[in-house]
């Protein structure tokens, strides 16, 4: 399914997704999960997320913490058992060693999509540290061969977003350039990207639903660009250009 | 009191609004009661908030954690006992069993304004669920009858807001249309108004307060519309507009 | 080192900084880093902070709850240890009777610089509450003289924010004028400047470091004005000026 047709059924499913994620990252995710008419609904606690029925839910390790990491077990485990679909964002999980083995710990549970930069794509596919906090200190090329054997034993989409974005699921590697490089100084935009790929994969199978996260993601940054007298103006235009039914093409 | 008299008493007074809310919408919420003139403070701890005196507080269950619970339970008993208003926000208790419960457990504290959407108000009026999220998947008219009885029953002011508010005392119904579609595409605009709703509940009776803080959302989101290009910008444009003191007529 | 050059030597540095603070101030703290060139890391968990390496950490008592304040003690005295400055800031010190209390016992791991409103101020330095939330209620004039017998007996450099700010070792008192007046309609502005500071002091000197962070936000606020229709584009349009490398003056 192409990315436009795929975010056209995001709009008319409106699926529920249940997001696990850091406080930097919360609003930005809920309004852009707003914005391409998905719903966001937060919820934090074990015994609430373990009654919960989400069509996807996002577990995003940024600012962990032992309630969050509860909720986060239970949440993916009950997708698991119901067989919806939930995308793992593993956060800095190349740099913090408790990060990543919870982050590995969390693969038994069959995540669709792995979202992730180089050092955390590293760190996932062969335990290594490159990282030195959220951000990436490896260089795309050098994740690429690990990201592919990664999707082949985990199962999952890898979607590695960088300058340009691959996504793979251990067959053919695919490239999604565009956006802008000021996309990088938008704090959790890369957090809010995996959110959006729950919503996707709601309604699409893992491979086209990370692709069009990525797609969509690089469109709405090329326009909003044009509208940004710095990063903080560029969030804001990013979403709204989120909100554009048309932004991939009209239907 | 008409609405432009009472948010010139919030801006004259500047009440302390102890704001217990989610993640999502505390920016938020903290710079709208900032631009009308009120003063937040988002004290989350239960000892904190046990020896906190402020002039209103609000309880919002989104995203509600164990902490944030017990927080909430302290801060509306000490609310109760002191004589001051509070505001409460059942975020999801159309959808969530517990976070009814723990919303129904709450009324024996007295609100004086119960901020909700249509799912919400038929959950805590008749124990029913009808959401599927945080949003609301009932027909305001649906719960008009409903609405009415529990502000009876309860005491509270209840304000239903939606495309039309909707506030009662279990009396009269009043109606406060205006806004714009698009701020439903805000995320935490609702859990925001209840934030107002307590600052002008600091400084006025009940029904007008509830009607004062959904008027200058509703004139609020209209005059931002002018402004947006989208639902973020007109976030930006509609905080812009809680800050023009004569946003409601001029003094 | 002036204050140009000092957040050259940031942008060319990109210091990784530990932010521990707030949810309100969470986002616009990352955004305002990544604008001056550093990495914000958030890290939450007391066993992952005590595992953490950054360049600089930010203690932020705002909404403290149990978990982040172990984790601030955590990661202070990793602090001290090794050797990495810190930055305090005490937010509602001068209201809250245990915040006063918490935020005197992390003087002890040593302070690189103590960013605060005349209350708080006036609360570290003499144990008086002055303030009502977590706004300042006593003039800045009132807190001068604490301020600097604070600075010599805790050996911090202190920072008080407001119409205008005051910075000192204990020795000479800066005045670092500018600014606008509807920056204080910006919730979490001033956690947002400590964090700066935080990245400021990692790569030079604590007063130069916060001499750089209140001029940067002062010049920020002049040009961001010029963009503003209310409280929250100026936000934006801060964010905005943060991020060119020339707002201080070309290289």
């Amino acid at each position: 399914m192409l990315p436009a047709a795929l975010i056209r059924l995001v709009r008319a499913r409106a699926p529920l997704v249940h997001v696990l994620t850091n406080p930097v990252a919360a609003a930005l995710s809920a309004n852009a999960l707003l914005a391409v008419g998905a719903v966001p609904a937060m919820v934090e606690d074990a015994d609430e997320a373990a009654a919960f029925r989400p069509d996807a839910v996002l577990a995003n390790l940024g600012s962990l913490t032992p309630g969050r990491a509860t909720a986060i077990r239970v949440a993916v485990e009950a997708a698991m058992l119901a067989g919806r679909p939930w995308v793992l964002d593993p956060v800095a999980a190349g740099s913090i060693p408790a990060r990543r083995e919870f982050a590995c710990g969390l693969l038994a549970s069959c995540p669709c999509i792995v979202r992730a930069n180089a050092s955390e794509v590293l760190a996932l596919a062969e335990g290594v540290g490159t990282g030195r906090g959220p951000e990436s200190t490896a260089p795309a090329a050098a994740a690429l061969a690990a990201m592919r054997a990664f999707a082949r034993a985990s199962g999952a989409v890898v979607a590695m977003t960088g300058a340009v974005d691959h996504v793979t699921d251990g067959a053919a590697m695919h490239l999604i350039p565009g956006g802008t490089a000021l996309m990088a100084r938008i704090s959790g935009l890369g957090c809010t990207l995996s959110a959006v790929a729950a919503a996707c994969a709601a309604v699409a199978p893992r491979l086209p639903a990370a692709i069009a996260a990525c797609t969509l993601f690089a469109r709405a940054g090329e326009r909003a660009m044009a509208h940004a007298a710095g990063p903080a103006s560029l969030a804001v235009a990013l979403v709204d250009a989120l909100a554009d039914p048309d932004l991939l093409g009209p239907a």
